[in-house]
């Protein structure tokens, strides 16, 4: 029994190999091909060509080309593995958007390449993708690490796109903080690309995870890199867009999270920096929030109640000296004068307020430092206000 | 009668110099006793005495003090005039607002002594205050002279409270347009406030309004700052605030306009700048609108369908080679190599596309001079992409 389960766990996974691999992503008449006949049976029909129209157009090209073997020795050669909906670490809450979302151009991964040791439900539990240009400017890295630092710090996962600029600031900035983060590729789980972040790769793939939904073997072009921001969109409790051009490929990732239901959030920046305009266009629309800290993101994607963003005001907001007076204490002190003493009708006349009040207020001010009772009246005190 | 009528309309006058004095504005209950007494017999009553006692308190301390013509005179000295409801350039559309959003600090004012030769309800019928910090930074007070030359070059009239910073730089955008604007200030209309720009003030006097709800001899402080804040935000169709400290003069501006039913803007900035963290949270509370260009300001205070603010794709927006083509078309394309040529199947294993599909998209590149056919197949042409 034991046996013959072990048996179909390994005709499923070769299945899912098969599958991952004989249709280009995105492939929605696939995808609902695999959910309703199962994924041995649907790649039994897919190798025979018995599928429907639509599937055939999706498969026709490679169904013929049997790699499975190939991707899996290709897969564990760089320690990567194949996670699919039959694994328990498959995110399957996260997955189950794709299918609610029910959008032609976003369906639920077949099965996902996987490197790395942590397990992917637990690592997409509390995770927020941190996305932008590849051009991106000096200001927009530093916020980028500056909140992917403050996020991964406080426990969430950092998902990104390994990119040039604002993804490897962001995956930088989760490394920095000793925190976790995903890189999700748009190749094959083996490659490095870019090639420069050869190193940043093995780190992320050391400590988290390197993801992606394309076989070994995959080269990047740059629709890859469309139909893979819908994964990283689809992984993540909410988007985080830093920097972006007008037309973006952030924007796709940003329009993906909506679609999916997650919250998306935009950063500010300079309205006359082009790297910000992407992000003050999603402003624009509804729906997008505004962050400018690491606080307010974990707000957007944290839980209810638990995850609120403290104010400045407590923290640094500036503070007048006249803040704990009555309204009328207020205004009797800025009636007063610096140099000449004032009495109590004048103060009633400048003010506005009747004299009664003005001989209440004046002390409360005496006994705040505020104001001095001289000879002929009442002034401020020169030194505090 | 027509003599009797000029006798009414001058008492009517007096009355309102007086009420316009007698309280310290926002005086709700002043305002409310004078809407259902009518000018010249609340002013008896206030006068008198004879009043519930919110009003007494607000009237007590100068109902004895009578300067109306005092007021008049010094105005006149200025070539300032008092514009009272009973007027035709009385800005009544704008003034329904205040009764409408009822709220106790938002009383309509009583009258507005004004300055200009231009009608004041024909320069607000469009018109846009830009208000915010004192100590703005040189972006914020660029992208305020930027946005009001814009708008006032559009027609609308650039509203603002003639302080440092961010309020001048809007004020000279709209002249440097030669445009309109208007400065409501906090003291008496026959001051310069701040002193530095009593050149500034006589020159939008000239061209425009200068506006203030205080009588003659009203000296500026903090709180009449606040008070006065409710008429730009009134008198204005939307708010822009272009910078603000977390806690900032320019949020009462911004809550008022809300409160008043009018469209509130917010100009995103780097959020590393102390001076953008009032605008981002304005802009992180519903119904504020980030704005960037003169246009989308206009496109929020505008007329609906008229004044949509076009994108900027088709301005400056960058386009790529491959923009007019297919989905397979671009699919084919990233799937070509720029050295060696491939054949159509090799095409469609790389691209996952159907062989046919990829037989009709090659020669569609071709065409677009995108790709090359040489002796053994295809491939990407090497100058254009």
């Amino acid at each position: 029994m034991s046996m013959r389960h072990s048996q179909d766990a390994s005709e499923v996974r070769l299945a899912r190999t098969y599958l991952s691999a004989v249709a280009e992503p995105p492939a929605p008449a696939l995808a609902a091909f695999v959910a309703r006949h199962g994924p041995v049976r649907a790649a039994e029909l897919v190798r025979a060509g018995e599928v429907p129209e639509i599937v055939e157009k999706e498969t026709i090209a490679r169904r013929d080309r049997d790699r499975v073997v190939a991707h899996l020795s290709a897969a564990a050669a760089v320690g990567a593995r194949l996670v699919t909906p039959e694994d328990a670490e498959w995110p399957a809450a996260q997955c189950l958007a794709f299918e609610l979302a029910g959008h032609r151009h976003l369906p639920a991964p077949i099965a996902l390449w996987v490197r790395g040791e942590a397990r992917l439900d637990e690592m997409v539990e509390r995770s927020v993708a941190i996305v932008g240009s590849r051009a991106a400017t000096g200001y927009g890295g530093r916020v980028a690490h500056t909140l992917a630092l403050g996020v991964a710090g406080a426990g969430f996962t950092v998902v990104s796109g390994a990119a040039f600029g604002i993804d490897a600031a962001a995956h930088r900035g989760a490394l920095a903080a000793d925190g976790r983060t995903i890189a999700v590729l748009a190749c094959g789980i083996e490659r490095a690309y870019p090639m420069a972040h050869d190193r940043l790769l093995r780190h992320i793939a050391r400590t988290g995870l390197v993801v992606s939904e394309y076989p070994p073997g995959t080269a990047p072009a740059r629709h890859r890199f469309l139909v893979r921001n819908r994964i990283i969109a689809g992984l993540a409790g909410g988007t985080v867009v830093v920097e972006a051009g007008w037309r973006s490929g952030s924007r796709r990732t940003a329009s993906d999270a909506g679609l999916l239901g997650r919250p998306l959030m935009a950063v500010p920046g300079p309205v006359t920096s082009a790297m910000s305009v992407g992000c003050h266009r999603l402003l624009r629309e509804p729906g997008t929030v505004a962050v400018t800290r690491p606080e307010e993101v974990i707000e957007a994607v944290g839980r209810i109640g638990v995850d609120l963003a403290p104010g400045l005001a407590e923290g640094g907001g500036p503070r007048r000296i006249t803040d704990g007076l009555s309204d009328a204490g207020q205004r009797v002190h800025e009636s007063l004068s610096w140099s000449a003493a004032s009495d109590p009708d004048q103060v009633s006349m400048e003010s506005g307020l009747p004299v009664e009040l003005v001989r209440v207020a004046l002390p409360e001010l005496v006994r705040n430092g505020l104001a001095e009772r001289t000879g002929n009246g009442w002034r401020r005190c020169p030194r505090l206000g």
